[in-house]
């Protein structure tokens, strides 16, 4: 493997690890144990599980690979706020979108060449860039990285009664 | 900036983007704060401020260029448990422990070449890591930099009160 694809490599096989371990918590989790807050006057887990969804699929256009697969859900759970959600989507409808978005954004990353990891994003213009090479596309898989551990910290503490 | 380079700096910028939110979480508590769990029954919010040092800590040998700067945290901190930690180190001395480990970390990472990044880690075998080149040092950087966020996303849920 070159340097490149092993530098590549690392950080796939740390996001892989994280939507492992992101899937094995909540898709242990039955409609009322979704419908639970994480903490009292939290967000409900099942808020959470559809936010990291649309956080996810949302890379896709974010990094110019792809076409956003889920609708409104980036409005309603990642601008949104879970007070203003009347019923959450199902286990099933939940676990059928999360495996939906993992397929196309595992299909997309591997058609990226090492190159094609630090073209630049498409939230940053052509001018910065040329300044700040970081804000290309392996930072955004990096940041969303650390953006499911920190969700998965939360849903961990969530009642499991 | 060589591709190496960029591939590394993108590393390291989230690395310090998770320092820099988790310093801002801490730093703010005083010793009743970091005294209170994170939720009932849990870990307490010092307890888990004190877990970060001494992980963080033990990056440095565990990538096999430092030593660690903590004595017994590791064994206090995360091999053991809160529930058998009678006094948690004051709101001062975790601070001035934060300071000192990244002052070392930082230190550290800043003489790694990109090729030092991708060297092994001292954990895992010759053998190993001739057939698993992702067992490199860059490795266990983004998976402590998604360690960070996992227990972030817990301290932001502790009662302020």
């Amino acid at each position: 493997m070159s340097t490149d694809n092993i530098f590549v490599a690392s950080a796939l096989n740390t996001w892989n690890g994280q939507i492992e371990r992101a899937g094995k918590a909540f898709l242990a989790l039955d409609d009322r144990q979704l419908a639970a807050p994480i903490a009292p006057g939290k967000n409900r887990v099942g808020y959470l599980w559809a936010h990291l969804i649309a956080v996810q699929d949302a890379m896709l256009p974010l990094m110019g690979i792809g076409e956003s697969a889920t609708g409104d859900w980036f409005e309603t759970f990642v601008k949104g706020a879970d007070k203003d959600v009347k019923a959450l989507p199902s286990a099933a409808e939940l676990k059928k979108k999360w495996d939906e978005v993992n397929a196309r954004t595992s299909a997309a990353f591997g058609k990226l060449t090492p190159a094609g990891w630090l073209e630049k994003h498409t939230a940053v213009s052509a001018e910065d860039f040329a300044t700040t090479p970081t804000r290309n596309r392996l930072s955004i898989l990096l940041t969303r990285t650390s953006h499911i551990g920190y969700h998965l910290g939360q849903v961990v503490l969530a009642p499991k009664g």
